[in-house]
């Protein structure tokens, strides 16, 4: 599976993100609450928040292609206080990525990373992308959600999941 | 990426679903409480409660190799009320899926995949795969370590990681 589909797949994801945060506005409205008090909530004292995992999962997909790709990513300063604020940082994030084009992604098998947290140490580019990027994406993604989830915005699995592309007919195998 | 290196890695982060449930058992024997009543634990009155969300895992993980390898997945029947069954059943589907060698995927960029929700439509094994497969896969492993967090047991995002392939030196790219 070439990387862009998979770039292609979580900048889905992403954007539903973007959606569970819209229903979660929707919610507050109707229910008479600030949408912007979910941000600090969180599901244990030592976990991080709502506005870090949003920021944390576009991160995780920013760098996941920039360091994929060679292509230098922009900087954001962590500093959303609003969810329209996190909405605008989804939506940049997701337009640095949908500039990158599928040949950049090219020497990506061969490209190395290290962190700022192990700097004497790398990964090589198919093990960063299986072994961490994708995790630590689907992670906390799945946070955000099951944050917004507990909070009772009114989600299902259908507003987590992206782009199907069902064929007509019955599977023949 | 071959699909195997994914299969592996997915292997991999249920293992460490597996470690998070004996870090539950060991949270629970030092506070003085059945484990067992963390099984219906949930974050939302309708969502699933973590013996489920576990047992979805699984098939999640069970389902993928199978279809994609056309291999024939052994049945597993969600009754599972201990802990020490749901450890059982995530052995159960580890051994399954090492059974099935790389050889066997071969055809998944051409298998055919139809749900029994949806019979009369299919999707093309990469897109089952990336859009369906892999995303529920990460959801369901996700939540149920978030319960686990939610409920005070003591995990961080390195019990939910699997291997990392370091090599020495720092990147060179």
């Amino acid at each position: 599976m070439h990387y862009i589909v998979w770039i292609e797949q979580f900048s889905g994801m992403l954007q539903r993100l973007s959606h569970c945060l819209t229903q979660a506005e929707t919610h507050a409205a109707a229910q008479g609450f600030d949408v912007n008090s979910l941000l600090q909530e969180r599901l244990a004292p030592d976990q991080f928040p709502l506005v870090q995992q949003v920021q944390v999962a576009c991160d995780n997909l920013k760098l996941m292609a920039a360091r994929l790709s060679k292509t230098e990513a922009p900087r954001h300063e962590d500093n959303e206080s609003t969810l329209a604020e996190l909405q605008e940082r989804i939506a940049s994030t997701l337009e640095f990525v949908k500039g990158i084009p599928a040949e950049a992604y090219a020497d990506a098998d061969h490209v190395q990373v290290s962190f700022p947290w192990l700097p004497d140490k790398h990964l090589m580019g198919p093990d960063y992308f299986v072994q961490f990027a994708v995790p630590n994406l689907c992670f906390h993604l799945t946070t955000a959600y099951a944050i917004l989830r507990y909070k009772g915005v009114p989600l299902g699995k259908q507003d987590f999941l992206a782009r199907l592309d069902f064929h007509p007919g019955a599977a023949q195998n």
